[in-house]
């Protein structure tokens, strides 16, 4: 048989061998089938499209992305004012699958939440209904030219002159112009600009005003505002990043975001109640990126074990025959893992959103105990974003790698996947900003035992995990398979890593900066306990049955492959002894042909559309090579024989008679 | 000060901090200090080509990129033949400062060395001087769309006509097109196809065959070929990687490359003699890509390690000032390993030139033992290949995040660099094709001791190793400074997991696929200890000194991070007890402020001019921000204050009645 009829026909019979309906996992990770089927419908709105279903962005450069891109959120806003999508989640779905951010990126998921937030009442009456209706187009122009996530650092300043009620913003230094600012350099006609506020010679602080950058009449920078785009970048090229400088521009008063803090009249700052629920936004937002984190592993994930499956090379040992590349157990040990890495960053995105509701609705109901429930929260998900960006990022470009040649093109869409998000690991705050947010938080709670918090109960046994002759039980390579067991396992690491942080900090007298590796680990082991357990948590949910099973084999494989990458640290005053690791080991290795069975159903489970997938090897029904070929197809360059440049650089060397 | 003006001085600061002098190690690094003389001549004059100079790709897209690339193919051509640069290193050189490869970048590395290894004295005379002249430009073409790595199943058919005297070719399948060749594309009028020959009916495998695809005249297709561009790829896009399909056309029987196998006029088949050179070209081929690995790590962390010198971030304790980037722990502990891997890898790399070559001197003068000299070269090849390449990629990427948001810029070039050499992963063997190669020439060593060759001569002590009573020597951390006591380790580690290994696969009935992740650890373990004894042997070879200290004290952050990275296996059999791995950890952060009293010099030492890095955050005079801006005005986008697509599709929103 030609193998571009084997292709498809071996992606048959991996799911033919498995045994898992997937539908009983789809509910699970889609949210139940009434969401999913409004997923995919909102998905198939967008794919049948004449414009917005555009997938042509790699042949495109930066400048050709973004002038498409506006052509991209043209029919978007049409679409969701014809169409009548208000729903703010089918907005979201519906923007997901245009398939690349673009230039009113921030306006949506930035400009519009910040007035909701920050306005105040006729702030918000005033300026909302035009910003939905995109009729003023919004930056958040925070980040400067020289600092970024420490917004105390900020050099754009803004001064009051009571005489005409106005504030003057301006960029004293070349570093302090806005840089970054996503839809700042070309889209935008308003930003919102952070400040530092100074009133009668008295700093109060940096501050939030609306700014109109350009002329609603012929969209040219306003006067004293220099204002263009930063460049191409790894990702976002649809987005203008932009950058921008102010000289000494006026705004009236009123254009201070005024649900907090507050300048009166006549000069008086009122200080601000409480920032708390500026940490439950951040909450929120970090959870929404994990889903969107743990989504797109998934989708890497799907391509990827289609692909090894569909695909043929290498000889088998009797040279009779050539293994599938999902037959090789190195491409099973790097892939799976990555697979589970899906599952537990969904299952601990759906926990924290579920806790950052509860937390909300605390909030309004005025409980007690909501400002360490806060604390919790906020340093939980920092320490889960800063594991699950790091560690999705690699599993996407590992993912990749693991589809060879034909992984290395474009039309995989697996590089695509991974520029789009692996700016993840910087926005909303790099890895060393949040670690140490979250082992901090961990030595607060070690300080003030016993812990009440869910995520951290297991510190009140600090005493017994301590002990440096508790051992682990398992005797057999079956033990790895209690859940509970392996549990046990990273508590008494996390255990053991913060005590240890918290006597370094001691013999450091506090100084973070010298405890920052080790800060980095107890974040980390930490963050770890977490995902074993909303993955436990998520195993439990399941309806008991083969599809529960085929998720808690995918569990033990993440608690067993985590031990076997950080061995060491389990291995800490021989919690696990030398044989227990080599039985860890030989656990990982047995599960692999286990999960093999049912891997190509458990990735389908995901239900992404080819749509969506957008990649040539990664598609439902394995017919990859006409796909490759297909696409290639479209290459401009194909578009005649000879290129362009033949006549005046080639044909020169070609014929010269030297 | 102004932070534009303070980033010069900080990165001046660091310089003056440091205790050596970059140029005793630059000459060490570069081959001596005529050599590196000669190489930044040769790039100078690359720098001030008013059309090689072009470092404007990151604004095209792959169309673009391959035809400026064919425009600067040919002005290197033109540079070629008026200077006379005949020195196949000098053209290396001058070819690798265009900062990108393009489509005659096959016809230069592949096509005219094969020619010269694989065509006999006629075709040698025949193709040779045209082919060096760019007459006739050649493409490789093996790789097909069914087929990478696994040679043997190509299904492109050659078959003899001995009527005509004439081979005939055939893409009997869809996946029977080349697929991938650079060059191919659109830029090759000649490329040597891989067929399986068939003659009288009997298969003799695959060979050779010297194919003319384009019509010399107008470059037009010949009759019978399809052939064209594959699409936009992660790296390579001002190369034309290509298709080709071949509907049996007809070659003369003189077209075969002959210098080894051959087809006499009557269909005789004649068998090569022996493959071995073929070995030793692979052994070349990785050597020149681990040189190129080491330098590209090399870049990347000169560039990290100057933005984060002169980028400032974060307030400092006592809220007063902010902390330089470099300040962190965790940014030294994360940058400092990928500097020790570009020491590191160099020297790996020029120790596997010299072998290489003495191992062809050894061949000239038919010297015994020739074969297992070619078969260490090899494994240890394959190994290092592996290894450098994954941890090469993954550091530069690393690199690039470490620079936060101006990381993410593609002015810093950092993702640049990482898009062209991450493919090493897949080209020249995957990952998984090559640990297998070396894991099974270490079984066979293992089986064949006593040991001779150097690289394996430590497992003719594997009875020593394998005693589970054996203890590593240190007491103290500074015991970790011994450089001897670092590689007992790491051979102790060696031998355990090969043993572990010939047991498994005894076990398993020689099943490699079924031991293959203990395959990769095996290759892992003794690739790291061939690595950190080339870091010590190239330690030894610097004048004593302040220099040789400095790479000294960087050679033992790279031992004692790598057992870090693999403590498990050092604790195997409590090797090293617990409370020694306590002490490597301490040593790895002990040694963080001790590196990095030296280590912008110690990236300077690799003497990169600003021309090469190509980075705005990466200028050796610190001037980021200056750089940032002006780079940022070359944007395309900002030729205009209003964006083209305004009126159609901005305006209508903006000033839209709805």
């Amino acid at each position: 048989m030609e193998l571009k009829d084997l292709a498809p026909r071996l992606l048959l019979k991996e799911r033919a061998n498995g045994d898992i309906d997937p539908n009983v996992l789809t509910n699970i990770l889609r949210g139940g089938k009434v969401a999913n089927d409004r997923r995919k419908h909102l998905i198939q709105t967008i794919a049948s499209h004449p414009v917005l279903s555009d997938r042509d962005m790699m042949f495109r450069n930066h400048t050709e992305r973004y002038e498409f891109g506006l052509k991209k959120a043209f029919y978007y806003v049409k679409l969701l004012q014809e169409g009548n999508y208000s729903d703010e989640e089918d907005q979201k779905i519906l923007y997901k699958a245009l398939g690349e951010p673009l230039g009113v990126d921030v306006h949506r998921a930035m400009f519009i939440p910040t007035l909701e937030n920050q306005g105040d009442e006729s702030q918000r009456a005033k300026w909302l209904p035009l910003a939905k209706q995109y009729k003023i187009l919004g930056a958040y122009a925070q980040t400067e030219l020289g600092h970024g996530s420490n917004v105390q650092g900020i050099e754009t300043v803004a001064t009051f002159d009571k005489a005409t009620q106005e504030f003057i913003l301006d960029s004293p230094t070349l570093t302090s112009r806005k840089w970054w600012p996503g839809g700042l350099g070309k889209t935008a006609n308003h930003a919102i600009v952070h400040a530092r506020l100074t009133l009668d010679g008295k700093d109060v602080g940096v501050q939030a005003f609306l700014v109109q950058i350009r002329s609603m009449h012929d969209h040219m920078p306003l006067p004293g505002i220099k204002v263009g785009d930063i460049g191409p970048k790894v990702g976002f090229n649809a987005v203008d990043n932009g950058y921008c400088a102010f000289h000494k521009i006026r705004v009236p008063r009123e254009n201070m975001l005024m649900r907090y803090a507050k300048v009166l009249s006549d000069g008086t700052f009122v200080k601000p109640q409480s920032d708390k629920l500026v940490y439950l936004t951040m909450v929120r937002i970090r959870a929404y990126l994990i889903e969107t984190l743990a989504t797109l592993m998934g989708a890497a994930a799907t391509i990827c074990t289609r692909f090894s499956a569909a695909r043929i090379q290498g000889r088998t040992p009797d040279l009779k025959g050539e293994f599938q590349v999902l037959d090789y157990q190195n491409q099973q040990h790097k892939l799976f893992p990555l697979l589970a890495i899906s599952y537990a960053a969904q299952f601990a995105g759906s926990s924290l959103k579920e806790l950052h509701d509860s937390a909300l609705d605390a909030i309004k109901k005025g409980e007690p105990r909501f400002g360490t429930k806060l604390a919790e929260l906020h340093a939980v998900s920092s320490g889960l974003k800063a594991w699950i960006a790091e560690h999705v990022s690699d599993g996407i470009e590992t993912c990749r790698r693991l589809c060879g040649g034909h992984g290395f093109t474009q039309s995989s869409n697996l590089s695509h996947i991974f520029a789009e998000i692996v700016g993840a690991n910087t926005y909303e705050g790099t890895f060393d900003v949040l670690v140490q947010q979250h082992a901090r938080y961990l030595l607060k709670t070690l300080a003030l035992l016993p812990a009440n918090e869910n995520s951290t109960k297991f510190l009140s046994q600090v005493t017994r995990y301590s002990d440096s002759e508790l051992r682990c039980d398992a005797e057999t390579r079956e033990d790895f398979d209690n859940l509970d067991l392996l549990l046990e396992a990273f508590q008494a690491r996390a255990a053991r890593i913060i005590l240890m942080l918290a006597s370094h900090m001691r013999a450091a007298n506090n100084d973070g900066n010298a405890c920052m590796v080790l800060m980095a680990r107890a974040s980390t082991s930490h963050a770890e306990l977490i995902l074993l357990e909303s993955f436990i948590h998520g195993v439990r949910n399941i309806p008991s049955g083969r599809e529960q099973q085929a998720v808690a084999q995918l569990c033990s494989l993440f608690g067993a492959w985590l031990i076997t990458k950080s061995l060491g640290d389990f291995r800490q005053h021989d919690y696990l002894s030398s044989d227990q690791a080599d039985l860890v080991r030989k656990q990982v290795v047995h599960l692999l042909p286990v999960i093999r069975k049912n891997c190509v159903l458990l990735t389908d489970a995901w239900d992404f559309s080819d749509f969506e997938l957008n990649s040539t090897i990664g598609r439902y029904d394995g017919d990859i090579y006409r796909a490759l070929v297909k696409r290639a197809a479209d290459e401009p360059l194909n578009k005649t024989q000879v290129p362009e440049g033949y006549t005046k650089y080639l044909k020169p060397l070609i014929q010269s008679d030297l």
